[in-house]
């Protein structure tokens, strides 16, 4: 049996783009969103026209451009927002206008000073008035998270009926712990008449180091699509992490869902929005950070040069890196050493290890990382007499 | 009723430490391990003795050093190793042991070609010949995420009866999905004979972007101590980050489960850890990052200004960082420019702002984020008679 399919929304280009020092012009926005093109995502949200003059053009440029995925344009639950983005993105091959307002009961009380039920009235014009230009209209229920599930069940009825095709469910705050995140999509996929002809998104904040685990509750308990970010950049902590949600769809089968993501284009693209973007990707990120397939401790070592398996559940080829590397460091075995030592060319006995493991340990303890270079005047220097393989 | 704690053993000096590049000296690690002690974590794992003559001494100076935590040292199931450790603690007013070996079946057959029944025999005297020298010893069963339950049940029951205190069930490699950590956990509770004379410890790494949602499982399903890392430091992807799990316990207070950490020095050691490591923590990370605070859409800055808790869930304050901090960019609207005006001196109306705000725009399009001094630019340069308050 075929596994579910779990779309991809990337908004590397709006919500991720909203990072301080962040911006980028068209022409990188272009190199980015054909990128995403070809990685397999479902839909580029490309930016959110209104918001500056600059904004519109990018996302109209990349309406003409991707040929494969869906272009989405943000606005919010205002005529004026709607109309813009229908015009940004009416070149699209398959355009999706993205409209929603805060739901919550912060939200309602302190940002628009309005109650429950005029709040489902804007949401069902707006997307009433979204559809007229497109049939794809997702509505966002903007701090989803904070809002209480009935209230929320009647605010996806009434959009569904007005013709949104997907309903965004944010954790616009970070908050949800992921049992809570999927128990909110069990809800609503259980209670919301007409839930069938829409597909639930989850869209999370990682303000709590949650975003992804929240995702991945969000699709096991019935959510279809994720929206996320390559790097996981985005504002305050950031989106969720495509490359993770990917990869852990993938490492487990057992859950029977998949996206159409071309992993092995993952780490290049990491590299390429982290350049564009000035935004450092951390070592120890996962899937993507320089460290992410490092080995430097001994007993790791050991276990990855006797089986890869040990200690890695990624091939790194799966995900583009060439190769695990067997990091030399104070804290690496005797196993570690004689493998890096033979890449270099020299095989050692038992006893010479024995040997040049001692060496070697005094040198780790004054350096950082153990280089090629230093292999061979370790092993020089060691009171060894051996055969060179080299 | 009090809230039931959660210890958190940090293992920065350990765990951390192991990332290649990242190495400390003796000096460096005395200063880390005070700061952890003032911090209020319960435990600081000061190393791994045996490894080089260097962590030894480390190991033995902070055993020296602090005053609250308990001083750990990492062991393999191997006497030289427990001898070696228990030497460079013995000064400590808290020693503890940890030591353990790997107990899942890629671990039993490729690693130390061995059987499950030799397993535990290993296991057991390895504990047993920790309880000669401390109290307190704590047992790690390697790959326990890939361990099945029963055999693991077995593991800890006969641990247990040797005199371990604590039982770490590491994700070794960072697979788990936080449901299956938790239900581990739960198979644990209610399976081992004695459970309630140890601790169950979650130990997860980060390889698929969920080592804090699995601790946070861990937790919630019956374990009572946290293995972490400041800044999620550690090899490959790193470990759970202590700031995460520590701030998801403070704000679910419904969890009923707190720990001893002063959150208001969570940034200051962050930035010291990064600072000694030379290893950067990137802007968008949870709870510590530059960004972690920073607001810079439209939408967000609107709603932050109203009413604070519209976007943030954590007070700035409470995690040391002085303020969140409206960032001015492309994205912001109307609100937060009229509130950086104001705090260099521009109080402008409603017809001033618009055509101010027009200005900006133009300015927001070819810089990536706009400071005080371009405010005062933008202001002169608008089509506006305007009365300074500065």
């Amino acid at each position: 049996m075929g596994k579910d399919k779990v779309q991809i929304f990337d908004t590397t280009l709006r919500d991720g783009e909203q990072v301080p020092g962040c911006k980028l012009d068209t022409k990188q926005k272009l190199v980015i969103a054909e990128r995403l093109d070809n990685l397999g995502v479902d839909v580029i949200e490309a930016g959110f026209p209104i918001s500056s003059p600059g904004d519109f053009k990018s996302v109209k440029e990349i309406a003409k451009l991707v040929r494969n995925a869906t272009v989405c344009g943000l606005t919010r639950a205002v005529k004026k927002d709607i109309e813009v983005a229908a015009d940004a993105i009416k070149m699209a091959k398959r355009p999706r206008i993205h409209t929603g307002i805060g739901t919550s009961d912060s939200h309602i009380k302190y940002k628009f000073n309005s109650t429950k039920e005029k709040i489902i009235e804007r949401a069902v014009e707006a997307v009433a008035y979204a559809k007229s230009f497109v049939d794809d209209v997702e509505f966002y229920a903007e701090d989803a998270g904070r809002t209480d599930n009935e209230y929320l069940a009647q605010v996806c009825e009434a959009v569904i009926k007005a013709g949104a095709t997907v309903l965004n469910i944010p954790d616009t705050t970070g908050y949800c712990l992921p049992e809570e995140y999927g128990a909110k999509m069990k809800y609503l996929k259980e209670h919301v008449q007409g839930i069938d002809r829409a597909i639930l998104s989850c869209h999370c904040h990682n303000d709590l180091g949650l975003a992804t685990a929240n995702s991945i509750a969000g699709v096991i308990n019935g959510a279809r699509q994720i929206e996320c970010t390559i790097n996981g950049i985005g504002e305050r902590a950031g989106n969720t992490s495509l490359e993770e949600v990917v990869m852990i769809l993938r490492q487990h089968p057992y859950l029977n869902l998949d996206t159409d993501i071309n992993s092995k284009l993952l780490y290049d693209t990491s590299q390429m929005v982290s350049q564009k973007m000035g935004m450092p990707v951390q070592p120890n990120k996962a899937i993507v950070g320089s460290n992410a397939f490092a080995h430097s401790s001994g007993i790791h070592q050991d276990g990855v040069i006797k089986q890869r398996e040990t200690y890695e559940i990624i091939d790194p080829q799966d995900v583009g890196v060439n190769e695990s590397s067997i990091v030399l460091t104070a804290r690496s075995g005797r196993a570690a050493l004689a493998y890096r030592a033979k890449n270099v060319g020299y095989e050692l006995t038992k006893l010479q290890l024995d040997s040049v493991y001692e060496n070697f340990l005094k040198f780790a303890d004054r350096k950082k990382e153990i280089v090629d270079e230093d292999i061979h005047e370790i092993v020089e220097t060691s009171n060894i007499s051996i055969k060179s393989l080299a």
